[in-house]
Order: structure tokens, then sequence, then C-alpha cells
């Protein structure tokens, strides 16, 4: 029987690819190098033989894999299997990605939006499975948004929704990598965490935290967790800028859950409680206590099991 | 047969009551004062007491009426046709508003947001009717707002969404009725628009814009078309802060179309223009010509007729 799912996890550094059964268990995994440089159709190959290669050493035929389904970065069109554009991608524009993974593995694909499927991959295999109102925010190398409403995915009418990270907070903010300013992705993806840091490093040179000799994200919250000054202030900005927009987006959708994941989230209740606090302050009195903030705990897994919830789930 | 309804849309000064059929064509109407300072119960018992008088200057029996819709500011709870709290109605806390309108007129009643109702009324009896996925923004007293996607009301889980006048868009700009600093509504409603002409009455008192003894947008949208410099910071300043807020909603959204409505849209095309403008440079290249931004059609009846459609529609 059709059971397993293959869920592919498209990153701008690493892929991961994951053999999962129905209920989200991963059965096998494996990580690889996206080399991104080397174009589309290469980039796609390798992960298409990457998969042929687990099935075979897992003793398992084309024929018992139900799909695969791919998390991608940017504007897909989920019916086409296209990427249509995304920022870290340069060359993948209009790029038929199912159609090239099916001609290499000749098993049906599909593909969605990585922070949709990380958003479908909560709905079906997250802590709160199955609660039919959730917003999903991933807090990586961008911002992406998913948004299920009433057990569906928010998908707009050419299946751009929901870019939840480019809601402008701030006009006169800081450039953001779409081109407009003061976007939730300008203060609170990984890169933006690291710039807003080294804007204080005039200011406060002496600071341990400039030690370094490459700074990431990860960095800025071990030092806040150690009451290291820019830490703090960094750490304050991106909270309060979050909070803002996390104010909004339950405003807009008055949900169940606000679901946090991405390789920031892991940065755990330094990042989790300033937010909770600070939500609340914006909040009008009706829709206090009718959600939670929470983060993953699906943690390095989401993605895979966001990609492989599009098999099982997409049509639903 | 039951085929008719009634709408009433319910404003902080007046009540329009509506008798339509399934068409969404008034039959009859009637404006009466809302006199929220008589206190709830009363407001409802004149409302009920003009619907019965309605209908039997209309030879109509309440056998013939398929319910009573009733648009109203603020958070509504839908299921028990409460009205929970609403910023103009002081007293409005957990008020039954269809348990009195039926105790009155003993014919069906259902309630929900104006905004909501809004947007119901544009996708039933609208210019582009039964399209799929539609943005309603009202622009009056306050900034109001109704999402529907893919042929349903957007509700949530509390059926308090959308607040989409609600969405800041510059934490440290002015303070909205709500209690935040910078919504959409601190800068677009009709109060805001004339606040934000005041501020300049220090900097240019010499502007004939001063002359009237009390100043309404209107005046300052009529002002502007005549090149009057404080008016024209002024729409530009607001037609800024919404396009903000349109691009971001689009962006969340990916809507076929933005409808707007209420008081202050009946300024036209010095509002319309701009705000097209503004929204394309906010926007991504791939959302660009996905959507248009529109002016509702239904103008003064907006109200009435997205209230009946609650009736003929809530359900679907």
């Amino acid at each position: 029987m059709k059971r397993k799912a293959i869920g592919i996890d498209l990153g701008g550094t690493e892929t991961k690819i994951g053999l999962l059964n129905i209920h989200g268990d991963i059965l096998k995994k494996k990580i690889i190098a996206t080399n991104v440089e080397k174009g589309f159709k290469n980039v796609i190959s390798k992960i298409g033989y990457s998969v042929l290669e687990m099935l075979k050493n897992e003793n398992l035929t084309k024929e018992e894999i139900l799909g695969i389904g791919i998390g991608s970065p940017g504007s897909v069109d989920r019916h086409s299997g296209t990427v249509l554009f995304s920022p870290n991608f340069p060359d993948w524009q209009y790029a038929p990605l199912t159609e090239q993974l099916e001609e290499i593995t000749k098993i049906k694909s599909f593909v969605e939006n990585d922070a949709n499927a990380f958003a479908l991959g909560e709905w079906a295999f997250g802590k709160h499975k199955r609660c039919k109102n959730i917003i999903g925010l991933t807090l990586g190398t961008g911002v992406g948004g998913g948004v299920i409403i009433n057990d569906q995915l928010l998908v707009g009418a050419n299946g751009f929704a929901a870019e939840l990270g480019h809601m402008i907070v701030q006009p006169e903010g800081p450039l953001c990598g779409c081109g407009s300013h003061g976007c939730i992705e300008s203060y609170a993806s990984a890169p933006s965490i690291v710039r807003q840091a080294m804007e204080y490093y005039k200011k406060f040179p002496e600071s341990y935290l400039f030690e370094k000799e490459k700074l990431s994200a990860k960095d800025i919250f071990d030092t806040a967790r150690k009451n290291e000054l820019v830490s703090k202030l960094v750490v304050d900005k991106i909270t309060t800028m979050l909070a803002v927009g996390i104010s909004n987006y339950v405003h807009i959708f008055n949900p169940e859950y606000v679901i946090i994941g991405g390789g920031v989230s892991k940065a755990g209740d330094i990042l989790l409680n300033p937010l909770i606090e600070k939500t609340s302050r914006y909040l009008w009195p009706s829709f206090k206590d009718t959600f939670n903030i929470e983060l993953s705990n699906l943690v390095e897994d989401a993605g895979i099991k966001g990609a492989a919830s599009i098999v099982y789930f997409r049509n639903k």
C-alpha cells in the first residue's frame, strides 16, 4: 500500500530529505548541500538522485511512495509545480520544479512555499495538530508565513499568500531584501539580527560580542542570555517589532495558535517570553486569552514534515 | 414565499433600515437617529419598532421576511448574536442584540461586524459579485475590514477577524482609539483625517482650510482638489499610510479586489488614484497585476446591503 511519502526541505545552504509515514514519523533522513550556484537543473537533479538512492537503500520501490512534497522559498505556482521567483535563488524564475523532479524520480511531486509547508506540517503533525486556525511563522534566512484557516491553507487567488514576513511595520525602517523598508523580515530574519548588532559596533566597539570573527544570530541570543548590553538591545528591538507583527496577525486572523519555527526559534525562552509579554501590550481586550504563541516542537524536522504533509493533506 | 430580508446598518449617529429582495435591490429605506446615549435597550427597541412599522406600511407580514441582518461596529459573537464590545457604544458590553431584536419583532435576526457585513455585501451584491477573494475596507468613524477567502468570510476562531484597521504600520505613530499607536485607523478614519489637518494649524494658520468652524474629512478632500497646501499634505500622508496597509493586506491575502467603502471613500479619485500608484511601490513583482483597488459602488447603501446579505448568505 502507498503509505509513505518523501518530504524535502529546500534551503539556501542545505537540503534535507526525509522518508516519512502518514503519522509524520521520519523513517530515514539525509542532508545534502544545495549548491545554489550550480543552477536550478543541477540542484534538482542532485535532489532527485538522492531520493532514488534513499529508496534503494531502504529496499522501497517507487510504487510504495505516495508522492514527493517539496517546500521551496519564494512564490510558487502550486498547480503547475513551478517556482516563479525566489529571492535567494537568482536563476529560479518560472523554474519547472516538480516536472524536473518527476522526470528523474518518476514519482508524483508537489511543491509549496516553504512557510506554507511549515504551517501545514504544524497542522498535520505538530503539538496542536488538527487545530483549525494556526499561524505559522518561520524565522530563518528570511521570514515566512503560512496560515491555516478553518482547516484550510490560505493560498489566495494566485497561490502567493501569506507573505507575513513582508508586512511593513515601519515605513522608514531598514531596507529589506524585497526592496521595501521596515518589513518584519528586515528586523527578525537571521541576517537582519546580525546586521542590527553590527550597527552598534561604532557605538560599543568594546563589547565582547564583537570579538567573534563571524557573528551569527545564535551568538547574539547566547550573549543576551549573559546580559551583554548590545545583544540585549538587539533582542529587545526584534522582539518589539515581532510583537507588533504578531499582534497585527492576531487582529487580522483571530487564530488559536501562533507557532514560530525556523533556525532563529531555537533561541528559546529568551525570544518567546518577551514576545508573549510584548504582544499582549498591543492587543484589544477581546483578543486576550484567545490564542497562544509557541515555538515549534518539530524543531529541525519541521521543514521535512511540512513538505511531506503536502503529499498527504494538500487536497484536504 | 420568504424572499425578502431586512438589512440594518447600525451607525454611531444614524441607523439605516432597508427592506431588500434576494438580488440586493432596496425596496424601502428608512433612516433613524441612533441615540446611543439612550442606552442599548432603547436603541434596539427603537430599531425593532421601526422595522415593524416598515412592514406594516408595506403590507408585509412577519412570515414573509426571511430574517433581519444587522451590521454592528465592534467585536460580535455571531453565534449568540451578542455585541461583546464596541468602542463607540460604551454600554454595549455583552449586549444581547439579536435576542432583543427578536423579542420585539419575532423575526429571526443575525448580527455581524459591520465591516464583515460590508465585505459580504460586496461579494453578494457588488460590482464584482461572487468574486472568490475580496478584501473590503471601510473608512468612516473607524476603519473596518472584512475578508472573503475562496467564497468564505474570514471569521477566525472566535469570530473576531479581520480587524484590518488596527494593523499597526508605525509603532511610534499617532494614538489610536484602541489604545495602540500608528494603526491604519489612526491615519485614515474620518476623525483622524481631521486631526491630522488640525495639527498643521500652528504651522499654517493662514490656510483657508481653517476658516471653517467645524472641519470635516470631506472639506479636506474638497480643498485638496483645489490644490490647497495643508489639505494636500494630509491627503498625501493618509494615502501613503493606506498604501502601506493595502500592500500588507495584498501580500498576506493575495486577493482579486480590494474594495474601499465608508464615508471617506466618497472622496473619489483624489483618494483612489494616489492609493493605486503608491500601493504598487510596495509590492513584490509577483503580486503586480494580480488585483485591483476600487471604490465601492454600493455607496450609501453598502451597509444595508451587506447586512441583508448576512440573512441570505451567512451559512454559505
